[in-house]
Formats: C-alpha cells, structure tokens, sequence
C-alpha cells in the first residue's frame, strides 16, 4: 500500500511507539502523587516539556500538553476570547480554517462575539492587509493558520504577527497542526502568542499534541480540576504520551522537510504536462500537501479507483470529508464546483519514495482516461 | 513495591497496552477517512462502542468517548449547564466531589448560575432528602459522584435520581471514576442522564475514558471542530485508545470486586484494634478504599515512611496533593482538622493481595511508634 494521506494521520513511528511503551509500563503513577513513583512520572514529563520547548524556542512553562490539534484550537480560541472579552468582542480569522478553529469561531459569534472571516486571494493566501483591514477598536484576537490542510498553501504569518505588534490588545493564534516541522516558523519573530501542535500529524500518537502559549498572554481553561499544566489543563497527566510526544518531536527536527518537496514536486511537474489536470496548490505552499483536480471525476470515485491500485488518498481533509459538503478553502479561492468536487489531496510524509510518486502518476495514467471514458458514455 | 495508590492511578494491564500497540499500528488510518484504512479503523471504535454499551446496558449511540475522567465531567458539567441554561440558572452538586466536577461548578458560579454544594452526613454520604430540599424552580441539573475518590463512601445515587424523576427538567450526571466496575450501578434504575469513566482508575491507558449520555439528553460540546462523537467531540478519535479501553472494560467486568473487600476489610480489621488508627471509610464504602489517619503523624509524614517500607500510599486524592490544602471531603464529614492532616488513603486493585496487606500493617506497626516518639521528643 502506497500511503498518501500523512495530512489525516501518519503512521506512529515504532520508537515513538516504543517509547509510549516502556513509559507507560515503568513511569506509570500518578505525576501529581507526592511518593517516589509519582516525582518519577513527573519528572519524565518535565523532561519532555524542557525538550519540546528547546527545540521550538519556547521556555518550558509556554508548553501545554493536550489531547491533541483540535483540543489545542480550542483552548486557544475559545480559552483567550474568554478571557479577554472584557476588553472587546470582536474576534478575526479566515474562511478557510480548520474545522476545529473555524467551528470555535462559530460558536464564539452565537456566543455575542462578532466574528471576521478575511478571505484569501486565489492561490488561497490571505493578504496581510486584509487582516489588518478587518481590525477595529474592539478586536482582541486573530487567527490564522500556518499550512493549510487541503492545498498546503502557506500563510503569511510572520507578516501578520510582525503587523499585528502595532496592536498589543490582540493576541495572536496560529493553527500549526500542517505546518510544523514541514515550513520553518520562528515564534519570536512571527511575533506568534499561541501555536497548537498535534502529535498524529508527524509519526506520533493519536491523542497527544501541545498548545504554546507566550508567556504573559493568557486563556481561561477548557477544563476545570486538579489544575494539572498551571491550571489551564487539568486531568491526569498522561505522561507516557507527553514522552512518545517528544521522541516524535525529535524525530521531527532531524528530518530534513525538502526531501519531501521533491516527491511532491515530481508529481506536481508530471500534473503539469497532463491535460486532465488542474494543481489548486500554490507555489508557496508547504512541501507534502498536493492538492488538484481531475475535472469531470468527482474525487471520491478517484480515490476509489487509486484504492484498487494499492493507493490512498484523500478528498478533502478527513475531518470534512464525510459531510459532504464542497471544500471551504476550494470555496473560498473561487475554484468551481465542479472543480472543487473532483479535488483529492496527496499528503506526504518521511516515509514515502519518490518510487512511490512515478508509481502514483502510472496509476493515474491508467486509472484516469477509464474514468473519463465513463462519464463520457453516461453523457 | 506495594502499589496501594490505585485510586490515582493504575498500571496498565500487559494486555491493554498489547491492545493499544497492535491496533496503534495496524489501525492508524483517520476513521473520519472514506478509503478502507479509515473505515477499517472507525469499525475498530464501533465495536468497542458497542462493546462498553453492551457490558454497562447503554446503547452504542449514548457512548461519547474522550480523553478521560476530568474531560466527561467537564463536557457533562459545562456541557448540560450551557444547553439548558435557557430553563434555570441553578444547578446542584455536593461538597465533597473530585476537582473536576468542583471546580467545574466553581466556573459556572463564576459565569452567572446559583450553585448548592449539599453536604454530606458525618460518614461522608450524601442525604438524598437533603438534596430534594436544594431543589428550585429553577435547577436545571444534579451532579453526585457514585463514589468518594477519598474515602471510598458510596453515595445513594439510585434513590437521587429515582428522587429526580419528580423533576423532569432536571438532568442529573454521576461521576462514576472511582466507583464504575467496583460498586454496582444500574444505569436505568438510577435514572443516569450522563456518567463519567475513565479508563486509568481500571488499568486502562491514560487519555481514555468516556461519558456516557443518554439519548435524549443534550450537552453543548467542548470542542468544536470536526464533527466527530456525533458533533459532541470533535478531534481525530484515538482509536487505538479507544480499542484499549473497551479492553479494559471487559477485563473489568470479569472481575469480582468483592475480592478486593476482603483485603481492604482485613486492613480495617486489624486498624480497629490498633489505638493509634482512626477510619474514616465508612461501612457504605467501595471495596477498593480505605482512608483514615494515625492522629498526630502527618499524612506526607507517613506516606514517605511507608515508601521507606516498599509501600506506596498517599495522603488524599492526587489531584489535590500537590495544594497542601485539608481534605474537602473530611472537612466536609467534620473530620477535625489535626485527623485530616494525618489521614492517609489505600487504594487496591485486581493485582493486590492478602499477603501485601499484611505487610502493610505489619510496616505500620514498625513505622507507627517510631513516628509518635519523634513527635513526642519535639513536643
């Protein structure tokens, strides 16, 4: 099986997995228990925040663990709009966000916040002078995503943290869950409060991931308790996936992420010379994600039939993907239906080859004109 | 090592983890994916949904799994308040329940509802007439943990929510943490709208759990996002932890609790007849708990010299240890302040035996006196 579909989930790592196993058998008490065994587990979960936080440019009291992305979108949304509602109750992101920062938004509007959703150009970029457009005495945050899910389109975030300085009332969110570790980004000088992680994402667990939050910004907590992560996180540690969470991380930060543009820019070059194919991702996009269409195949029945060639793929994001509903970032870059409709996604990851990409065009080779062929005899 | 903290937390059992790793690795597709590796590792869920349904007699559609105890209280505290809010802004709950629901109510206080913390008789039981009295035209919502995660009391949630029927507009939650698989609980007799279950207080993994809901009753969700736990938890499912837990659900099952009541009652016992020892467990109690204090040594003081001894005890809940603050649940049976600083709570599992609760007393009957001399010398 030729597995494209890294941006839904990756496979764990074996030494991620095997880390999560030998902590979880060993280090298994409860960190915030006062006995031996308890100081153990928590040491090792210090451990592991010291470690996340050297390699990404954080102190370790900016690292919070969570469940995971969608977990770490909402706190840092919903948490900091709580927070700072005192201050005004207009809030901003685009209309292309991932569902759990653009649905948190959502209900922050039936919650009495007005919401802005800035729109991105046609390469799906959001203009940095939009967002700035959109501010107003009462806005308190902004949201934008570093990498978008389904076209690996990059984000000007470094320009919109730097502008956003100008306005010290307003925190500033960025969604890394595609991004990180695949397109560099530097928290101090992206001028970044909140970045959240997830750990499926890169060849770690289900479950595990970490919002950073700047060290002076601050969010009402998702979950009251124990006060476990400085009381924005409370419930048991779980400390064997906080320690599987940072051997991923490491296993991150030495790979070298432009291996992977070259897979994906082989089949981008191949697309390119085929007349079937539209490529919806921009030249300025993260190296895995490769987003494009097959006009007149709805994307469904082409991952099917790439299934049956040994090869997965995906429509949209899979989170969307059983709705049904059209992409909101095709949407949003005024793609057309029809196009949008027969959009997939090929997501790669340090595990795929770019034997895998050549045998991935091959398929589409076969798979396409019997497609096409089809749809012409039901006309 | 004597492991008698098991109401912190548990070792996983050998087989859960084994469950985790294999379906970790062979069922780490998306579920929300439409290709097969996706609907191969959402069928993997569905079983275990319909597994725990199954063995707690719900129905598989009233399962929401989440990432453990303090999240299914949270979802069902904050939850059930934000839905219903719109009929009454009072909600109940009693003084002496874990941090999670607590605090949970805390929060909402502090949002605008009218809270009643009823307090319990002198064993630390609850007054099912005591909490009729609370009720008002406004209350929208009970929450009464089945277990005591301190003392070990078991509360009268049978005759609450058979009480509760009276008051249809009233939902009424039960933090079944440490009392679910060890005390009995008919989910329909007790006329449970929501129960909270976390899979480390049974040798599950941490960062699995669930809350169970009856269909009927709604929740506003924590996290918005996805759409996945029917539209109640967003955030790619842990499938391999949700396998785990099903595990450790039916491992659970097969278990006869009263076992565990042969080892605590044996403790208790042979406290009975020491002069120094003062039990707070009532007789109404969980198999697995037993609290009480030696006045006059410091529970932290005893914890370390039973550590010295191989043991592994702890003075209250873990989640609270680390706050140095008295017990709320011994404050609240009136327990006077010098016997809660001594108190100190054993907690067995599956895996303890006879054997080690002789020891344990035969420790504490080396440690005991050793202690009261030191402290004599200073006084």
């Amino acid at each position: 099986m030729i597995y494209f579909d890294n941006s839904a989930t990756t496979m764990p790592d074996g030494s991620v997995m095997e880390t999560f196993l030998k902590a979880g058998t060993r280090f298994f008490a409860n960190p915030s228990s006062l006995h031996t065994p308890g100081m153990e587990a928590e040491r090792l979960i210090e451990k592991a925040r010291a470690q996340i936080a050297g390699l990404i440019g954080a102190a370790p009291d900016e690292i919070i663990f969570t469940s995971g992305g969608t977990e770490s979108n909402n706190l840092a949304v919903k948490g900091t709009a709580a927070f700072y509602k005192g201050r005004g109750r207009h809030i901003i992101t685009t209309a292309f966000e991932h569902p759990s920062v653009y649905e948190a938004f959502l209900a922050l509007e039936k919650d009495g916040f007005s919401v802005t959703f800035v729109r991105p150009d046609e390469n799906g970029i959001v203009r940095v002078k939009d967002i700035e457009k959109a501010i107003t005495d009462e806005t308190i945050f902004v949201s934008v995503m570093h990498v978008n899910n389904e076209t690996g389109a990059v984000q000007p975030v470094e320009e919109i943290g730097q502008m956003l300085q100008q306005y010290p009332g307003v925190s500033f969110h960025v969604d890394g869950v595609q991004g990180f570790g695949k397109v560099p980004l530097h928290l101090n000088k992206a001028c970044v409060d909140l970045l959240s992680v997830s750990g499926h994402k890169f060849h770690g667990l289900n479950g595990t991931g970490f919002l950073y939050k700047r060290s002076g910004v601050n969010v009402l907590p998702l979950f009251s308790g124990g006060g476990q992560e400085n009381g924005l996180r409370s419930g048991t540690e779980n400390a064997a996936g906080i320690a599987s969470l940072a051997r991923a991380v490491r296993l991150l930060h030495n790979e070298n992420p432009e291996k992977l543009r070259k897979i994906t820019g082989t089949i981008r070059e191949q697309l390119n010379t085929r007349n079937w194919a539209v490529v919806h991702t921009p030249i300025q996009a993260a190296p895995h994600i490769l987003n494009f269409s097959v006009p007149g195949v709805k994307g469904e029945v082409l991952v099917h039939a790439l299934e049956k060639e040994g090869i997965v793929v995906s429509t949209t994001s899979a989170c969307s993907s059983k709705q049904n509903k059209p992409s909101r970032t095709l949407e949003a870059m005024n793609v057309s239906g029809e196009q949008a409709a027969s959009a997939i996604r090929v997501s790669i990851s340090r595990y795929n080859t770019m034997e895998e990409a050549n045998q991935f065009i091959a398929a589409l080779d076969r798979v396409v004109p019997v497609l096409a062929k089809k749809r012409n005899e039901r006309k």
